[in-house]
């Protein structure tokens, strides 16, 4: 057991981190908060970056055990890694490595979080997909729904040449404009629409009308929690999976690599607590 | 004020750190304790580490605010910096970077606390050094004596080359035993003789004869912090210098160096005495 001060940092102690361009605080409350409740003998910090080489270097260097790695170095990263786990490859896209003595080997947890959210809320792959968004998380959501088994999907994006790629790549069609929901569709928003601090803040990424038709409204955007499609969804009791789900899984999956423990839903729900305030 | 858990750890905490072949655990307590008292939001780590290309990459890309620099990088670092302080300069040996938005600037806090505490303790330039030891750590006591006017000295060490470049250095002369002593001789040793963990761990590098004549034994081991020479030469009532006085004075001066803030004495010793636990 370690003690929960930072008095009782020591030379042993483990140092996990994320690096991004304009990290969020979520994964350094999330993972110090477990660290505590667990006694683990680690600590966790956000990085503002530009240097994804020096970044992995100094990984190696310091035998930093975990890295988060977010916007814009999850493709950036892979050439200089050295493995790359089955979750990263089946995108082309990493958002964790994870150090075994100097062994850097490669993960997208977002990729297994959307599997995991996808079997909680039982959603039905017979359902038809339509999901705006063709970047690196577009990308990790469109294709854990493809592995899961939805087989039929609308691809919305601007970028035509991302869109058509991404579409192709899980089987579905690419269109400019989201397409006549159909009752049952699976909406998923995967721009930043709704996101705080973005122009489209206020925005909807579906209509009132589409969200009408919607099977379930799946919002990638983690912040506001309770986005204006989220809002608008549950006002009309619209079942929907929130992008705090999935940045929560995925940091707790992070949080299994990084330590191999894994905490129980208890101490899960008092980390997004403390991670959210 | 931030608070002294690990809980209140957050993206803008800023993270010093120590690299070592073989990292003791004082610093790492030294400028925690420190941090914490003074409510500076900062954590401090040391690290093992073999390749310091890689160390000073990391540094650069993650933007860590200070570094301490320990055997045996001290000279192989210095061509991958961007500035050296007088400090550094004055040795060709580095022990702390400051970074400066990007701009790492090189500092020797061993030789700075020497310089101290040669004033603390009221040593008298007109005494004769004999140095035992030619090391990076040699350097920077022999240099900071020398700087100091110590005029006269006899530098002793089994390394012929490095003992004749140093002694030369300083304006002293090289033997490769220790001369006989005269009165008031300021007697030095920069050996690990005396060392925790050394083959010589029990033995004196100045006999008891020897420490009888000294005016002032100055032994910069610090593990233990009451060597066998300390021990010696106290009993004798002979005045010391111990290296826990400069491993205390040095960390303060980095510390003061990372931070822009100077502790009072009694929080000092609160953190010496919190380190040495």
């Amino acid at each position: 057991m370690s003690g929960a001060s930072r008095l009782d940092i020591n030379r042993g102690t483990t140092l996990c981190m994320s690096v991004s361009a304009r990290p969020s605080n979520f994964g350094t409350r999330f993972h110090n908060h477990l660290y505590v409740a667990l006694g683990l003998d680690y600590i966790y910090k956000a990085f503002a970056v530009s240097n994804i080489a020096g970044v992995v270097a100094g990984i190696r260097a310091l035998g930093i055990r975990g890295c988060a790695v977010s916007m814009p170095f999850k493709e950036a990263v892979i050439p200089l890694l050295d493995e790359l786990d089955e979750s990263a490859a089946a995108i082309g896209s990493v958002n964790t490595i994870v150090n075994d003595g100097g062994h850097l080997k490669a993960y997208n947890t977002d990729y297994t979080a959307v599997q995991t959210l996808i079997a909680r809320h039982g959603l039905d792959p017979a359902a038809r997909v339509v999901l705006r968004g063709s970047g690196g998380m577009g990308k990790a959501v469109a294709c854990a729904l493809r592995d899961a088994g939805f087989a039929d999907g609308v691809l919305v994006a601007r970028n035509e040449a991302a869109g058509q790629a991404l579409a192709a790549r899980c089987g579905w069609t690419w269109q400019l404009d989201v397409p006549e929901i159909r009752p049952g569709d699976l909406l998923v928003n995967v721009t930043p629409i709704g996101m705080e601090g973005d122009p489209e803040a206020q925005a909807l990424a579906f209509t009132p009308a589409q969200i009408a038709q919607a099977g379930t409204v799946f919002d990638v955007v983690a912040l506001p929690s309770e986005t204006p499609l989220i809002v608008e969804a549950r006002r009309q009791g619209r079942p929907v999976v929130t992008g705090l789900e999935v940045v929560a899984v995925q940091a707790l999956e992070q949080f299994v690599l990084y330590t191999g423990v894994r905490p129980t839903e208890a101490q899960v729900a008092a980390a997004v607590a403390h991670a959210r305030t």
